[in-house]
């Protein structure tokens, strides 16, 4: 594609931010097209592929939503949603954990073997990896505010990270799905920005990447101008309380949040949609998306 | 239950064994009724924590068809055979690999981590750790044998027990789920019998248990005398030939054959119905079962 | 003795205890009837022997009165006593050293062999284990406190472990006589449940057992039903300012509280003619004995 | 230079490389208009950073040829040359040792330090790393041939790797001076090609890399169409043998030979006159360079 | 006592003798005069720990014959002897072990320990370190020979030295009572020498130094210029057939050959009535006592 | 020399002092004529050799003001000093580390690695071991004080132990050349003496030992009665304000100061020109030179 010599100049460029992360580890929350467009899934496994042997620590976790459904729907079940949250009963749950540790986490590290490095599927069962507890949705009805039981809709209580750290010795790639045990040992299935942003948080981090389907964050979504490429925290929190980080971005903008106080360095909300938005946002100064900083 | 002093004698008469198989690995096929009855569930989850207490190393590879086969038709897919060996589309071993990895394989992970053992789960996709090749069923026709593709059911070719050991060097109880990866990363379905019999062999394991429904070996299945309770490695291969063994008994035998020349020490037969019936046989002079060895 | 089906049963009732006390450091002070019966004897072997199979890190001392006095007299050699303690000169120390280290040390440190756990016999002399001071003896004369020169009996002045530690890493179980080791290298005879004590502090060890001849404490010994099974040091220390504890279940308690106080998790007193005491006291709920904790 | 996407390519492109010699071990010679011209200097140690990074460990050994005469100038003492090689005395060798040892090594380690990796500087003395003895010069006259003796040039005659296994172990990047140690304890200057092929011999490097002034080498100079990308040891000494390969080349050649033989993987003469030859030779397809094999 | 540019001269002059033992191990006999007297006593501690401190692993074995006669006097046991060993009943053994372990170990263990290095006491019972069997004594009537039982004599059968190499690994010096353990666990008293040469052998010792009460070997004892300072295995072998190494000396020459069979580098018997015979031995030229190499 | 039992002697009065220094680090300025005299110089590097051998960590840091004079004369160039200091332009110091590195270094080097021990050479520059900033010269004129530019003569501002950490625990000893890296990549001439200071503060060395050409300090130095042999810290800086130490004993006392407060235990001047001064100092009661500690 490239003339050799220019090659040649573009991988002595990448050299001081392969010297920065040497030996760090980063979190990556996969999810959204990147997960979804088999193009762009390729590419997401190259990035981390070169991430570990420029020795980078990568940890995954994934999301899986839309199989979800579609997997609901062929066994004939109708999912309801109460504030964004699927209403998940034992069956559900039983389904989602299925799909997401059965099919998406194995799809995942079976790409990862095959591209030349040592990935392994857990879990939040595995070696106690996620402790979760109910998560009840909020209903806003009139003036009144209700708290609805929604059935096997977890949130994070802990975490213990011994097994990644013992995988990371080992130079395995850990890959995790978002699913956490109760106190009965039931099992809950929780939204996969807040699992990466408790375990970033948990291993100290150096960053925590989060893929979504849109560029980052803009003060007026219809100005392309306004786009925000870097923000501290206590702006993203003035933000969400003016309104102008709203809907689907609050969470993200929450996990980022979260990471940054349980112990992590940065976080990015980056465009999954572009091709190697991974290694543009770790080894070029292209800096896309929106970082989120203490 | 008991009086403590006979209580302390049964515990020091466990001794002996407990010395013989401290420091090494036994390998457990864990399958049928021991793996649908709730209260055996318990059992075997106590006898695999008490095995790790006291210092051996157990690794747990399961299998999974009753649950499949619900499953399967749950989403509305009939299963045909062909010679006993279920024919598998895409959608099947799909459906497959999400019922025995993320079902059966988190339960069992699951209720071991809660009864205080740290189990991690894995497929044969984790870390590369079981190659496989489809494998034809073989069809008699009249006086001819033909051998027939039935989809995504397949054989061992190889495994990479790096990850078995990296885990069980750290403490950790190994949980397999019976999926290989092929040439082209497609999934397979396979016998558990034979993927413990080659991890058995390729650990050196101590001893491969397999737990069936049924008591061990008998020469005549009518006639309770006839029990064989242990068989050499020929003798085994004659019965075969004369018919003596036959069945759904042959790959039982066959998976103890291989396991033995692949290097494992022991392999017994043992009736799971029974309670404990994985410390009956290791820490007790009961001999249940019927064992194979070289 | 059991059907093997019960003998499962028992062997995981103590699985909850096992994994209590797995990796812990238990100290056994050894003596009484337990170190005279032949009977005896092979079971406290195989107790100790159960709990390092288990993974428990077992470290014993033992005393050794009725064999010294027996030993003495066989040289011509009267004891007398003050306030219960030996008067002891140089020849009575150096042949309480033989008889302690070269014979009932041998000799239990050759019974573990034989029963296939891995001892070494160790006296205070070795690496420096035991320093120690002469210990006077205190007579009541009337009204009068006279503390009397009774030669090399001696009490602890400080230990150095790392021989212990060094010896537990690499599995060995430690027996050690109780003889300490002066300011010029002069030997002392040092009373056996001291010298427990002070180890079990020293290595923060989980409990201290120590085996008496009697059932443990009584509010009143005429009485049964006044059976002590646990009381807190404070009530300990009460109970022995009331006279409640008197005689020689002074020595005995007050090794219990200085273990404690130097960092011993818990302390029991427990009748070591019980057989299987040990194992008794450690994994099974029977609960024998009196308990002495924080 | 390029837009981001295609760095990211580029970067991606690179894998299978940085994959393959992931923990190997690469011996440079570093000479010739690399070592001279500033710029090139520069881009020798980000080529040599960027190998360490990615998992490779690099090892330099440099010469010195014209740093050396230039010296001798100064101090006043002309260099003669018999068939090639200098003329050495005591002074001599004594300035050959200090330009090489200290500084044209200093200035390797002090640029490769200021880069941001861990270089230390190695003459053959240290740790006792290169034995050699006099070498003595062949001089053709007529139909005679004689063997002059023109001082301390020398010939490894053994090698003692243990300091740079240490020192790689320890991540730092050796840089070796071409100086050796003889039985009496002289210095004697080596050609600095010779030493790279032993170490990269004796060290099992998976490359030797001669950086030269040459494109590598032709059939007929005088024809480009003539290169030679690659030949097996067996042709190298045929081409010496029929005069193809000639003058200057030999050594180059013959270090390549030997090296091969004593070890190491693969050899490539290559044009250090070219912008990161080093990483065009490791980290694209672009072949520059002659590479002999075995 | 001397000047101290001499004292300086001396340590240097001892530095090729450090040199050629750093590391190595070296079995000493102790035994003889050597352990009787005061002054020597002392004198051979200060050289064991000058051993330990510049780098050498020493390990003593200690005999113990006139202390245990005079103990079995003192309970009023005559000692018979047959063919110059001891009849050694059961009371006999008790009270040769007691003495040997727990007198005369534990005296050189404390010793050693003062002196500032870490000494730990073994007999052959701790951690199985030597096994025995009974060794019959032989007697000569007239053209007859025969073989007779003398009780708990014992020749060694086997060695175990792991707990040997797990002290000298964390640098204690092992002191050694030859007190071996027979099939059924009983005691045996064995001939120190022979202890010592199983165990340098066991061991690869880089020596064996054999204390002795006489100067070494002559060819006639009358003629002190017929010393023999060095001598290979088969002239050792010789000798003893030709009758010039006879009585006494035999069995130290068949400690020596059979050390030297079994592994150890080289055997020293030398006269320990010298002070410091162990430092002229092995730190300076001086060469004293006689050597048997194979 | 002495009879062998004199030695032995010797030997062992040099116990307590080998056990006090055993493992721990020793820094040794190494200069002037201990650095010149032939039969000096060997006799350092036995003493140096026998401290490694005894279990003693040395590190070397050497000077060498008076070759790099003669060098510099020989390239033509004369040398000024200012206030003692010489005026380094950048050829003059290109020439000082020549000879430090090159030359004065590599012998040393050399030395050592030919009498049995490991050494291996450094100067500042190896994994940034000395980060060093110019240092002005102060002249005095009348009243005035001026602070003179004299170009590359540096001052140590940090060092990195991490390489002599790395070297010591793989028993080498360091020896290094006092050149340091500026800012910009610059090389700087230091004062050995500050250098060994600086070094032995950050290993936290039992001892600084600096080599010298006198006895030690006086109170008169033409009264030989008035030696001090010890002197605390703060007595030290109070003999400077008074004049008592003066010339070029203030920076060898200054090193000695700082060096106690960067963490080094004590700091000795000792008289180079004594054969064998470091053992003198170091092994033997002689007490040689003057001590300054805290």
């Amino acid at each position: 594609m490239f003339e050799p010599q220019k090659q040649a100049r573009v991988l002595v460029e990448a050299l001081p931010y392969i010297q920065e992360f040497h030996g760090k580890t980063i979190v990556i929350k996969y999810g959204g097209n990147a997960m979804i467009r088999d193009d762009l899934k390729e590419k997401v496994m190259q990035d981390v592929a070169l991430m570990k042997y420029v020795g980078i620590h990568p940890v995954i976790v994934h999301g899986g939503g839309p199989e979800i459904t579609g997997f609901l729907k062929k066994v004939g079940k109708e999912s309801s949603f109460i504030s964004g949250l699927r209403v998940t009963d034992e069956e559900t749950v039983e389904i989602a954990e299925m799909v997401l540790d059965g099919k998406i986490n194995s799809e995942i590290v079976n790409r990862l073997n095959r591209i030349g490095v040592r990935a392994v599927g857990l879990s939040g069962k595995d070696a106690g990896l996620i402790k979760a507890k109910k998560k009840l949705a909020t209903v806003y009805e009139g003036d009144e505010t209700r708290r609805v039981d929604i059935g096997y809709v977890g949130e994070v209580i802990g975490v213990d990270i011994s097994i990644l750290k013992d995988l990371i010795a080992h130079e395995y790639i850990p890959v995790i799905a978002p699913i956490g045990v109760g106190e009965e040992g039931e099992s809950y299935n929780i939204n996969a920005d807040y699992v990466a942003s408790e375990i970033a948080g948990a291993l100290g981090a150096e960053k925590l990447l989060l893929l979504t389907d849109i560029e980052g964050i803009y003060k007026d979504y219809n100005d392309k101008s306004t786009f925000i490429s870097s923000l501290r925290a206590e702006e993203a929190r003035a933000c969400i309380r003016d309104g102008v980080i709203s809907g689907g971005m609050i969470p993200k903008v929450e996990a980022c949040l979260m990471a940054l106080e349980k112990g992590a360095g940065k976080t990015h909300i980056i465009d999954g949609r572009l091709e190697h938005s991974i290694i543009l946002e770790i080894f070029t100064s292209a800096g896309i998306g929106t970082q989120v900083e203490k």
